[in-house]
């Protein structure tokens, strides 16, 4: 196996050189996917350390590579060479990577994985001990390192300093949009959820009764995984303490946890990373070597578990479809019947925690966290201010009351302690784009319920592959949702969604 | 993480570097081997393609820091530096692994990779296929190949070409010692095995009754490996077609395979590699990182799975303690009593196939190839010469017929279509090992099968531990075997062992 050998008299030898380049980086990082799953999902405690030793290194060895100083030259020629227009693309992505690995100072980076390291250490303990003050003392550096590189970011791209960050996950994305979108949904969420509750609180729900053994449990997965589409022949199911997506696209590698009680978390924890895989699953072969040919971003990524997940799995066409998997896995009971079943997926409850949200507060979560960590992010407060601000919020947007609760409020997320800003507005932009997808879809096959409670998911499958999975990151987010749905994000569908699945019917 | 800084003003500052360098190697190294146990262990078909190049890339990148060219001067100056005597130990396994890397042209070592990847995938058709003279044709590059690396490798190093090659195994190994060694095996084996064959001929023994349900074997070999001091903490259990022990020292993954009908072979294939498996969970961790803190050799790495598999799993004694857990996992059975099991584990039987061979005929196997590739390395015999070879030494070691049956006679093995000559010694040579250690243990605890027998193995993992585990590659074989046990080695205790096993009693 060796790299392919750029004819140097091409035309494009500039971009053919980075291509082998990027190549290179493509094999390596492989190496470093599949140790990092089997570090979540296999390795013994003892494993850890020389772990972590041999990841630092494979990092070291590629960031040399994305730092050499041969690099810039290479991909400025490579911008003047008559380039196809998916070269063109390919060649951007290959910018944002250098980009990414050249534009913060080593010192910055160093001081950063330290400071956040240490902070997230601490946290693990601090936050079962209600601990904010000690907290703080360890996420002040942190957020002093992550203003100064959402500056240094800012002035080299010409964004603003939280758009910087979140460019990481959502290249492109503009916070000023967002808050316009979240805004939006503050003004009708709160009503919507307070609505939903009073007619629920109607509504008799039958409880699920278990224990549901995990052999059972894992079966029911990975027949639904089948049915939902993933090929065995490229990934697995395994077990991990925080599910993911991972592994590499020719070998994606899901995992979940099970709960005796409670079937329904590894379910849909199940459905939710087979979405995750079949984006990676379905990503287009020839283009996988190449940064251009990866899922767009964290955003869309979402948006496929969530199509899994919210759009497909908690729908009551899908789960007339396999409740009588349940029935055959898990044993017959009363609380299967696919009316009760729906009910029990779409039970709303304003809670404390964003990841045992369900589907009609989950946005609730996102937009409190985005406003904070921009505004943090920004300078306009500080990290002492979190506690006032999420109290505040917590009670006007879910009338939850987590004063003097930072454990289970402001200290749940591993997101800031490990100096990660920007990443929570994904989770509601996947969601949004989701219900975009399925109103395009519904708009196209008038009978797309039908066929799904009758098990046919080809209509969703098909139309995912064609505008989303096969398009990588061939169009910058906004062009790639605009040529899938017709019509730039428009948050009104994630309403209509809403609106209909909780208070119709 | 970052690399050791070498003092520059040290008095081995080049000693220095080329720990960090080594080091660096080591971390690398980890993750070749994780992907490599992954590949055998977990991954699904479609990861084949994209592990593949992964791995190359890997091997790729291993070569370049090898064949530095600042190292020569490098191990040059340290070799000068006042080094202690570990420290020299150190730098003589720097030194074999720069020759490995260097001693061969790029030219040659691409074109034996390209023949022997030729000649094993026609192999794996052509075996079952018997056909010898397909095989010949792809196999004749091969050796002409292995004879041009013997020459290159013997002329570097001033020893017999097929030394040279064996060296990769068995490093200072010298094959007309072996060649004295296994000559003197040859003239009381035959007879040997005539002589237990007619004694086991009197003997009744009663076969186990299955069908034994994996999940019961893979309970039995866990606790059998508990009771073998598997460390769980550092190492896993799982499911491979062909076990092995691979992983990492920090992390050691051993496989077995699981046939309903046979708990035989999982439980002492288990056995066998959780002897592998000790070593390498208690080699020094301080030198892990370097060569020197690697197993001694593939002998001595052998001499362990065969202490357990042998010398252990196979005695009365042992076979006393462990049948209860027999009759506790996979339910009780008269073939379950101590007597007839221990007959069962030690029933002789000549047959075609190395893998499948008892301990007693095993050797006769390994003897047989050992003289006819070293006469095809020296250029003493053609590839063409290997059938009829095959067929007089499996008549008059064994008393087989293998005439005309190439798939289960010289095309059974992976090792030649591969082209990798010089490994069979190790196998037997293991054995002769673990035969001489048990002696020194026997003779310093003549309590010894009493204590077996009660279940206390601390006599033995002490030993094992004190004399050889905990002495990674800080001695050459021989200096390592004499310290051990006080003598060089010494096939007589093999012999001695074999006769009072299989016709004492």
């Amino acid at each position: 196996m060796t790299t392919a050998q750029p004819n140097s008299s091409s035309a494009t030898a500039s971009y053919d050189v980075l291509c082998a380049t990027f190549t290179r980086l493509y094999r390596l990082s492989h190496l470093g996917s599949i140790a990092g799953w089997d570090q979540a999902a296999m390795m013994p405690p003892k494993g850890n350390e020389a772990r972590g030793a041999a990841l630092a290194e494979l990092q070291v060895l590629m960031h040399q590579t994305l730092t050499d100083t041969a690099l810039p030259a290479r991909l400025q020629a490579a911008a003047a060479e008559p380039l196809t227009a998916q070269e063109r693309a390919s060649l951007l992505e290959m910018q944002r990577d250098w980009q990414r690995a050249n534009l913060l100072p080593d010192r910055l980076v160093e001081a950063q994985s330290l400071a956040g390291t240490r902070c997230e250490h601490a946290w693990r303990t601090q936050r079962p001990a209600n601990d904010w003050k000690g907290f703080l003392e360890n996420f002040r550096p942190v957020v002093t390192l992550a203003r100064e590189e959402a500056q240094l970011l800012s002035q080299a791209q010409g964004v603003a300093p939280y758009d910087a960050l979140m460019a990481k996950y959502e290249p492109g994305a503009q916070s000023a949009d967002i808050a316009r979108i979240f805004g939006a949904v503050k003004t009708w969420l709160p009503g919507l959820v307070q609505r939903v509750r009073a007619k629920q609180a109607g509504e008799a729900v039958l409880q699920a009764d278990g224990p549901f053994p995990m052999e059972q449990q894992r079966a029911l997965g990975l027949e639904v995984m089948g049915l939902l589409g993933f090929d065995f022949e490229g990934g697995r199911l395994d077990i991990s303490t925080h599910p993911f997506c991972g592994g590499v696209a020719e070998d994606v590698r899901i995992t979940t946890r099970y709960t005796a009680d409670d079937f329904v978390r590894s379910l849909l924890g199940i459905i939710h990373e087979t979405g995750h895989a079949r984006y990676e699953q379905n990503l287009p072969r020839e283009l996988l070597h190449l940064p251009v040919g990866r899922a767009r971003s964290m955003g869309i990524h979402e948006s496929q578990s969530l199509s899994f997940e919210m759009q497909l799995a908690r729908s009551a066409p899908f789960v007339q479809f396999i409740a009588p998997l349940l029935n055959k896995h898990l044993g017959a009971q009363d609380a299967f019947a696919p009316d009760n079943l729906t009910r029990l997926l779409t039970r709303v409850q304003p809670g404390l925690i964003r990841v045992d949200a369900d589907e009609l507060t989950y946005p609730a979560h996102i937009i409190l966290r985005f406003e904070i960590e921009r505004a943090l992010v920004d300078g306009a407060i500080e990290a002492a201010d979190i506690p006032t601000l999420w109290d505040e919020k917590m009670q006007a947007y879910l009338g939850v009351d987590t004063r003097g609760n930072y454990r289970n409020g402001c200290l749940q997320d591993i997101h800031w302690p490990g100096g990660s800003f920007g990443y929570f507005p994904s989770y509601t932009l996947g969601a949004m784009y989701a219900a975009q997808y399925f109103a395009r879809i519904r708009s196209l096959h008038p009978d797309l319920d039908a066929r799904l409670a009758a098990g046919d998911l080809s209509h969703v499958m098909d139309w995912l592959n064609t505008h989303i999975w096969s398009q990588a990151s061939l169009w910058e987010t906004d062009a790639l949702v605009q040529r899938a749905t017709g019509e730039a994000l428009n948050p009104e569908h994630f309403r209509a969604h809403l609106e209909t699945r909780y208070l119709a019917g």
